[in-house]
């Protein structure tokens, strides 16, 4: 299939908050080629990763994605990385290259099971797919009270394992954090998984992490996530190395190696991985290959749609042993009514993944129109990009 | 000084060429206040980094970096670390913020030292500035003749110290590049300082570096430059241990930790900073720093004009010891033509950081009005970005 029918869409909601909360805008990407038409998403800045889709060539190694693609023909998975590789040698003076370059991927990751009539875990080499326990990943509620009963809920809708993550979390005082955890734990019961989540809110400060150890270990959490941005190794290997509660990032891994980086150096117990921002499907098998060599549990991030989380379950999806998976239970009703397919929980409150052709989540049209916001680019009076037609 | 005059200005040549010369477009930054006016550069792909500066919110940590530094005050370095603090976290989920931040944060240093009267290394807390040897930095000739044709005439300018890099250097066989580095050699003399870049050209691939070392070693070559993706630290650490060619690396970092880890895991010798990638003078600075206490090498990189070159020198201006800075001696017109002020060579063939003012070289207002590309951004209707006026 050659590559020659590429769009990208960007999706938001009225109204954009302040708040931690990534599912209110989107960029979605669509491929068509023999017929088929394979969907991804882009985790990034819509605007910046359609700016580096389209952007003039600067040198070599300073090309636009859309430059490096078109043309390029991909018929099997191998043709996928060979692809990608090409992508990360031209765009590589552009910090932004594998996060644009991620839905795209993604799509044709999609397209290339639709023609083979198999779903994305089959075409990386999985015999099949096992579930996962899925975890209702929400904001802290304003008040540790909120917390309580964000957490009762989650419990009650059948969740056994929460996480709770950004608010104020992190910035205030250690005796505050301590309130909210105990909280959480308090609203979902003793037996159930507990994971908090600090958002990079210390920075690279090991000092201010290790003040909340104490509370999180109290109150018997799975995992403390992202105490500081990816970048900070030797801050997480320092926290890794005086903290009895396991450690959980990966998030920010835009490439292999950072990911790798936090594994070999940062000491980090769990990795999660975003498809839409670690360079697609590709690169996110890649980090669960390597976890596997290294003791270390894979688990997907995700925040927005179930066509980002169809994406984000296919590169681990043949781990029986990595049985947890992030579950957005809160998005705006942009994500919520993107897709027509859905990924719901099973009656035994499990996930699977998708054994539909593809990824098996395909966004809706009416809810493309309804949610697209009109981009226009020119560069030297000429047009670069204006937002596609959806049909 | 409160930040409300920021302009983006987009340069580049007529035409763009598929090759290794970095200096083909920039992206200029100006910031007025206080009857003031400050310049810097941004080492970036120009189109994305406009779009990353005035692209709308997605979420709390994925915001534009406009946003992030209007209305923000600064008056000291201090304040400046702390703005970068800001944007870095703000912008955190858009990986094209720290190349977007660097020509900003620069023009920021300029405008400083503008006011206090004080050249910006001073403002860095070094007392005096040390001339540096330049290295003159160019592109590999098409045959090993014109290299040898090439390094003999950069000896004749009195470049005692060349550089070769890109071409198709370590993409054809070890015995062609046995070759160039050999006419490079004889054409630099024995006494002559070569170094060598290999451009990131084998990836992660330690196998095909190593059949290079053997040629370098003969040549006396004084480093290895980027043998690998600048992520790649495990290969970078696997060629140190087997190398007796120190290894040079680091201009792809984008913040202080990338850099950090080159030295920490990648076992470099040399870290070369671009001041116009990594956030700007105060990152470099404080990997200067990290490396004199590591016992690695602070370089420059520069391959641009003589303000990014200014820009480049300052944080590491006041060690005596890092006696060497890159040179680019085949600039494009519009790197040659872009500044009022030159950072020229003295008698004695070494370059001195500036003691004027700030940065002490303007870019010239006729020079920006030539090459100016005209770029508009519209979004839902708004103009978000459109090209400035230059006076």
């Amino acid at each position: 299939m050659k590559i020659e029918d590429v769009d990208f869409f960007y999706l938001a909601m009225p109204e954009i908050l302040n708040i931690g909360d990534g599912s209110q805008d989107t960029l979605l990407v669509r491929v068509r080629a023999d017929g088929l038409t394979g969907w991804g998403e882009c985790e990034a800045s819509p605007l910046v990763s359609i700016a580096n889709w389209v952007t003039p060539m600067s040198h070599s190694a300073c090309r636009s994605v859309r430059d490096l693609v078109t043309g390029q023909t991909v018929d099997s998975p191998h043709d996928i990385t060979r692809l990608g590789n090409r992508v990360r040698a031209g765009g590589l003076d552009i910090a932004q290259t594998d996060h644009t370059f991620s839905g795209l991927e993604i799509a044709l990751w999609d397209l290339l099971g639709k023609r083979e009539g198999l779903p994305v875990y089959r075409l990386l080499g999985y015999d099949q797919a096992f579930p996962k326990m899925p975890y209702a990943s929400q904001l802290f509620g304003a008040t540790s009270e909120e917390t309580f009963e964000k957490a009762k809920a989650s419990r009650e809708q059948g969740y056994l394992a929460v996480k709770f993550g950004w608010g104020n979390y992190g910035t205030l005082t250690p005796e505050h954090d301590r309130d909210q955890v105990a909280a959480a734990r308090r609203g979902l019961g003793d037996d159930g998984i507990l994971m908090i989540d600090a958002g990079t809110v210390w920075g690279d400060d090991v000092e201010q992490a290790k003040t909340r150890l104490p509370a999180l270990a109290e109150n018997n959490v799975y995992w403390l996530e992202e105490p500081f941005v990816g970048d900070a190794l030797s801050a997480y290997r320092e926290l890794a190395d005086s903290s009895d509660v396991p450690i959980a990032g990966g998030e920010g891994a835009c490439n292999f190696h950072m990911a790798r980086h936090l594994i070999d150096h940062g000491k980090i117990d769990f990795v999660q991985i975003d498809t839409g921002r670690i360079g697609g499907i590709g690169p996110s098998n890649a980090v669960a290959d390597y976890a596997l060599a290294c003791g270390v549990t894979f688990v997907n991030h995700t925040f927005t749609t179930h066509l980002a989380l169809s994406a984000s379950l296919a590169p681990f999806a043949g781990i029986e042993a990595w049985s947890i998976c992030e579950f957005p239970v809160e998005p705006t009703r942009l994500a919520r009514e993107l897709n027509s397919g859905e990924m719901a929980r099973g009656e035994d409150g499990l996930v699977r993944p998708s054994e539909s052709p593809g990824l098996g989540v395909d966004p809706n049209p009416e809810a493309i129109r309804e949610f697209l916001i009109d981009v226009e680019i020119k560069v030297a009076g000429r047009t670069l990009y204006s937002t596609p037609g959806v049909d």
